[in-house]
């Protein structure tokens, strides 16, 4: 099994994605600038939200670079992740019609933190099936940012009970964190 | 005509299929914990869903990995599969709305099955076109799995009249009878 | 230019095009069969879309199949053939809602004749771009199904005033005339 | 890396965004010809931004055809990109519902600008990794479409706040400046 056709599935569903949160912002009901209004905190959690899947689709991208294979395992865990990226949609939704509100923004605390944790696992499984010689293992390192962020993720759930914008300018934090492109597996390609 | 397009094409529609399911998640109309009970079922069923479109997503990459042409046939074959599977979104909303009632519960089994009879067809044509050396027939071998299925989907449906909660167990076992990775392929692709 | 993108784009919008049409399929809002009832005109022209649509997708395959290289005017050309593609998911639902009336029924008939068009000006444009030798050329001979079509819509968008029951049944019999695969093209590769 | 995922992934995005745009084009809710009435400007506002989208896949095409790699700067500029095209089918629902409206025509620039922008951005990176002997910079030459839309647009702009109707004539106009197939790049690759 090769990974040509795991990439064209994800590709697809990542696009479908990342597209259909579009929808959510819905056309303002009159035709001037106030009517804009309150399409801002949309606009922003579309924003945020569009910066994450891209975030995610540049690293599965840069991933799956490192292999040839797939198995039956791969293929589970990845849907796995796909799952909780489509739960993007929803939770931005939310957030953006209730910018203020603690539960909303607790929930896309969740969804970051289960998607993360979906990526690492799907991490894992590729080190495993590579073995002692992956690639993909000394492409990650000490992998601190992957270590990092479901702490921030679990702070920020935290933290929305007590600040909600304190908790989304934490999101944003480790989103711009993940922004900063990351070399090292383009490196280990490099050295073989 | 080889696979390639085909592939390109179903992997398209599945990845909507999967993806618009989630459309059907409305947002909450409150911002609170209780606003996320209605919900509830509505997840239920779309991780029910996600899951059997994965797991026929999973299938069908292995199955057309054992052939390299297509004929019209089986283009049609095809087309009546994703015909089918186009149907999950809307039973899966039905039974997400309706999770105590009889007929959505009855009608999701309806569409898994003629689901199942599609993609028995697609299987049956594949193993016409290569002939009495299918490579596809040995690694589908005995296919219980594919044999029992719709008994039980079957039984599913008649269950649903009785007691739909049963019925929904049922249905959720049969997928997870599919969820273990099916190693025959692999297998056969291995020995040749 | 190859034509590898063209198609890749092509099944893309195509994909989307015969998903989408199934979100028109609302849920019923009871639970019983009798809440099915007024679905079912809304899926006869479901039924009767996707067959349409499957057929240009076909079609389209084969098509492409003749050539290796793609002009800008076949770029225009194509994107022609998708925008009225992308008119059946609203003529489709528009004639699902009010499947006794001339009105929508005719306009479908406009949209299939519209796409029949944009099909045969594609076709016209691979052929003067292959030449004298033309591939295709060869392959479509005197494609008196090409010349037929739309004389038949014609037929339906008139016969929609007098009897949108017949001119829907006009519509579905150039379907299932299309529905039989289509061999030229096949033997024509065959024979080179 | 190699352009093969970023062009599947971007085609996948302007798929999606070209299909959506017609999911606001609501059924009518009679079914005689007087109910098409209210669906003529959003049917203008659809052809005219079907016509944008489809030149900016064209020419994204065309681009990416001059380049095997890509960097991590690079997908940031598509991502850049595919978030301003994003941004079309809520500004095109906006014109459509208020065509004669100022406000939503000069957002509907403003979209338009910003695509440009960061179009004109992915050409100025692809160019910079070619380095001093980019075969996309002498394909786009002097690139005077490239400098003129983006005034043009800011024209337009200003112009809704005096006759929304001047402005869109005037964005129509640069969607049929561009719609002229671009020979640059074809030229540019046949030279070598």
């Amino acid at each position: 099994m090769n990974t040509s056709r795991i990439e064209a599935f994800s590709d697809g569903v990542i696009a479908i994605i990342i597209t259909i949160m579009v929808l959510e912002l819905k056309v303002p009901h009159g035709a001037d600038l106030t009517a804009l209004m309150p399409l801002i905190p949309k606009f922003m959690s579309y924003v945020l939200s569009f910066l994450y899947v891209g975030i995610y689709w540049n690293n599965h991208h840069h991933m799956l670079h490192t292999t040839r294979q797939v198995t039956g395992s791969i293929l589970w865990a990845n849907l796995n992740l796909l799952f909780w990226l489509s739960m993007f949609p929803i939770v931005t939704d939310w957030v953006g019609e209730n910018p203020a509100a603690s539960v909303p923004t607790a929930c896309y605390g969740i969804v970051l933190m289960l998607a993360a944790v979906a990526y690492w696992l799907l991490q894992r499984m590729i080190i495993a099936m590579q073995g002692a010689q992956s690639l993909l293992k000394r492409a990650v390192g000490h992998d601190w940012k992957g270590k990092i962020s479901p702490a921030l993720y679990a702070l920020g759930i935290g933290v929305a009970f007590w600040s909600p914008r304190s908790s989304q300018a934490l999101y944003l934090f480790v989103a711009l964190l993940w922004f900063i492109p990351d070399r090292r597996i383009e490196n280990a390609l490099v050295k073989g």
